[in-house]
């Protein structure tokens, strides 16, 4: 198979390269670049010297030459590649924002600024979590034409530790959601700004965006997808930046459904989350002794879940992990790929989290 | 005036050393340490040298020479020297949770394991958050007779984002107020454990004690005495360790009350937050552009508060951030001593924070 | 193949279970722990939940059902074992000191305070830097008896940056070699210390045992042995800790020889040094303009080396770079078991070293 | 007094408003900012906010309106500054690198690429290390035209840890000191850039501008005049950048000179070296139990300095460590200004450092 991928020199797109370049499937891989066309990737990261050795194409170049196309870009800009791969009946994997609200163009257009180009390539674009949409994926792949909008870092963990208790109704309707979640640096991409300027993120702990971050609006539309026919929920997220390189880790409070008050135990709550998951392989229910935490998910595709719960056990609080650079990126990618084309969905990203 | 500190070689000890080293008013030291007595200090604290150079006592000496004595001892261990400075007529300030409870013995041996040893002393005692008890500390202090119980660091930074939601009956009755804090390894004190090893928590966010933290029924009660007469809340706190040295961040969901969603905006709850504080020394209000962050507050004693509100406006969400060492610790327990003798409440607390 | 680890939960125990369980070859897995024993290996390290899941054994049990044994002990406890398997003509791979002299016993006894116990063994020992000792390894392997003394990582990542120069006789005769070395926090372990305490670590950096650091001795003799009938050299060696998980970075100053001062350049020097390595699969000679950094061999096998000059040009100026769990411990060991074997001798080790 | 500082939202001009907002003799500060003139400096550090609030103004209005300036500026950019000053004949304090090569205009033209602009102004000029030329500053300071050329964070770390050898005449003729240091990021200024970008710098060492670093000329200048009269001496000097917010730490290899080798021990050296600074204020010469590292000296004005000796007694191995903020720039300053006053020299610069 030979792989392509669009924007190869952005965090996202060099952690592909990482993951590729060790996928047992992948034989060749073409990769682009606007800021470094004509260079070679190890120029630019140097950590690949030995492993990878690969020249920087034109987009066009790297769609010709590949049987699956991914593009890490920055919002807007995919569009036009998505269409390429349509056209040339390749699957097309896009790692920004562009495929991940489907006909919702208002919503995507009020976020992000700009109408969709090609409206008409919705209709063979999914929202490439695989957990909630694994069958759609498949069937969509069948068609030859399918484009992955493979979910943001904050929707993943979030949903993943929020999914299950839309679907087992555990939630109390009319009521709010919160999400207070914090990323690790690495989140705000490769460019240097002040905000991730070391001396200014060093040692503190700083929210950000509350009530205005584009993941918001991602969050929310698959929360009532997860919880249709149910609870009414609002959705309250606020992220944090926090001196680290990897991981998200989300701290959900969930408002348990009045029926559930009495009867539910942790116990009972974590059964039902082990049981909804038991066959997914990259989402691991811990131990009721144990808390999850971002420094057991680093380097790994795995989503770290831990349940909880409050003393008045009227709210649930779930933990939920993860590397936000490889199940909230390029790992989830790859899983995707996998997916596609019925691979087993482990190949290529049986990783294991190093705890240090 | 002679200071004396019981624990001078614990973490909050040894700040409170720094402070005070730095008080104009304070002319001698006196120190105390069981496991480095008969030891100078600057052997325990190196960055002392040349500053600082003082043999470290029995506590009983440091009692018999201080005209005022700062406990920072593990919990359950400065009640007998409580009882010395009473009995000498001398204020005594404790870091610890001896004397955070007051009357309420049932709530501490519940979750300190143990009676109290001299219950009598508590007549005595207050909880010395100086923006809710100023009034009683400077009554006590009058007295002769006086012990301060000296904050928690989580309590002090979450109490002081709530208490003007409170204070002005902002809050949702019936409703939880959720705080979801995160600190800084120097919380964790200075005896070396897993938990805080560096490799264990560098580069990784950990949640920890859910619904078992001991400062949560010390949150409770604080909020039960600012809410009085008004909406019954219940309190769910979430702590999480950040790999960071200093600081506390609490971000704080407050439902509004029903009458205020309406007609309450962004600007108008800035304003009663800003009005609230305007005479307090410590507490900062940021501008509306404004958030938060534990950088900002570094190697200081102010409280820095931020104002936002989700976009459905039904819930507050206040980021209250502090220096877990100085507000949280040795600079509120000076800040005290200042109300205690009448002096100006910032004295040897200008300490200007560096943003790095 | 069978695998067995003795001293699987300390750090470099721990790293070896991951690299093993990823490892092409190995079927099976026997893990033994003194202090964790009956337990499960994710009761200890929960990053292995759902990977690899198995009991601790005793060290005795670990030996008899194994193929080839590590030990991953403190220094003084891996003869015993060692034994064990030569006495079961397995191989025995010791990521400890006890078999890194050879027979200068003399040597370890002096700097680990202990004589040999079982002295005879050091006959089927070797030092495992594979770059060095390759066919040693393998002619020892042939006789079915054979003991690694897998070096430390201090040693590994000087040794490699030096014997190019020694080699190739650059050096001056009668001069000190600076190596000027800095570790990252892993490298002193699990056990929690007040040195490797978060807030005593964090944001600072500081040099410790200069002039006592014990793998002093074990790169004097390899430097012995790598400049043998040439220049006598002594060697200054400083070791100092930096925040980060995981690292080292040697700057090495070596004087050159006079008749290479006038006619050595920088570019011919790197010549040298790349022809030195060139079929060596884990060791990098950068660019010209680029300089080697802990970052990127991160979780790598990769020794990186960048060749640097002062302007007078009498010095040349090595840096090297290793992760110090994996070349600089378990990736070595693993090496050390492929050439054993006749494995290719990346098998197992085709880590893509992550930029963050 | 009323102080001036142009540049004050670079990280040297912050800290600089910093110490002189709580430095009793100075009544008035007046900041420029060509960045951002017309704001407020809490605009720009929002941790100052409700302790300096100060507009940003132009420089030649902060020199007209001020008794004393200081120039916190990029290379270049000081001297038409300090021009304005002496012609008020006021003192001025350059932070940056135009008034460090007195009278050696080649040197600066040389390394920073452009010649003077103000010749004439070098015969007002000293370079600014009080422990070097305290006396030449203060015969400036009599005649009321005085340039300090204040010395850069590197050179101030390593020329007190090397002036004592070279005064003393330890150091052997011909020989090469070698100087391995690390700096901590804000060394690399406010400006955002990949090299400083979080996930970067986070978690690893780098070496960089190895023999081509601006600071070489600077140190190299120093140690000949410290050393006039004595040993021959070349320099060599290699920068790390780790990852930490503030500090240098150097360590210094000094061949001793051969008559010494015999006589002399690690205790002989260090009385040396604590005699030669006996009345310095802020030069800490630590016990020979001890290590410098830069924790220690954290936000403080400290320049700690271990002494240690190589095996084989040939190499006197100096630890020198400096907050790069503080002593390294803006204490430094602050410490010249009390000089030129007269008032004691520890004025405002009583900062005790934390270890934590």
């Amino acid at each position: 198979m030979k792989a392509g991928i669009i924007g190869a020199t952005g965090y996202a797109g060099a952690e592909l390269v990482r993951l590729l370049a060790g996928h047992p499937k992948v034989d060749e891989l073409f990769l682009s670049s606007v800021s470094y066309e004509g260079k070679n990737i190890t120029d630019v990261y140097p950590n690949f010297q030995g492993i990878v050795s690969l020249p920087l194409l034109k987009a066009d170049d790297v769609i010709a030459s590949s049987d699956i196309v991914f593009c890490a870009l920055p919002h807007g800009l995919s569009e036009q590649h998505a269409k390429g791969c349509i056209d040339k009946d390749i699957p097309c994997i896009d790692l920004g924002a562009d495929f991940r609200f489907g006909e919702n163009e208002e919503v995507y257009s009020e976020w992000y600024g700009k109408p969709y180009e090609f409206g008409h390539l919705r209709k063979h674009s999914v929202y490439g979590l695989p957990e909630l949409n694994r069958n759609k994926i498949k069937a969509l792949a069948k068609t030859g034409k399918v484009i992955i909008g493979n979910p943001g870092c904050y929707p993943t963990c979030a949903l993943l530790g929020i999914y299950p208790a839309l679907a087992k109704n555990l939630t109390e309707a009319d009521s709010a959601i919160i999400i207070n979640a914090v990323s690790g640096i690495t989140g705000g991409g490769r460019e240097p700004s002040r905000m991730f300027h070391y001396p200014e993120c060093a040692d503190s702990i700083t929210p950000y965006k509350i009530g205005s971050h584009r993941h918001s609006p991602e969050i929310a539309q698959n929360v009532g997808i997860m919880a249709v026919g149910q609870a009414i929920l609002s959705i309250i997220f606020t992220p944090h930046l926090a001196p680290m390189n990897r991981g998200i880790l989300s701290t959900i409070y969930i408002p348990l459904a009045e029926q559930w008050k009495e009867a539910f135990s942790r116990e009972k709550i974590h059964s039902v989350y082990a049981d909804f998951y038991i066959d997914e392989p990259f989402v691991r229910i811990l131990p009721l002794d144990q808390t999850a935490s971002t420094g057991r998910v680093r380097h790994s595709n795995f989503c770290d879940i831990s349940i909880h719960i409050d003393q008045s056990a009227s709210t649930l609080i779930i933990i939920s992990a993860i590397d936000n650079m490889v199940k909230g990126a390029a790992g989830q990618a790859v899983q995707n790929m996998n997916i596609i084309y019925g691979f087993n969905e482990k190949t290529g990203l049986e990783l294991i989290p190093a705890l240090f």
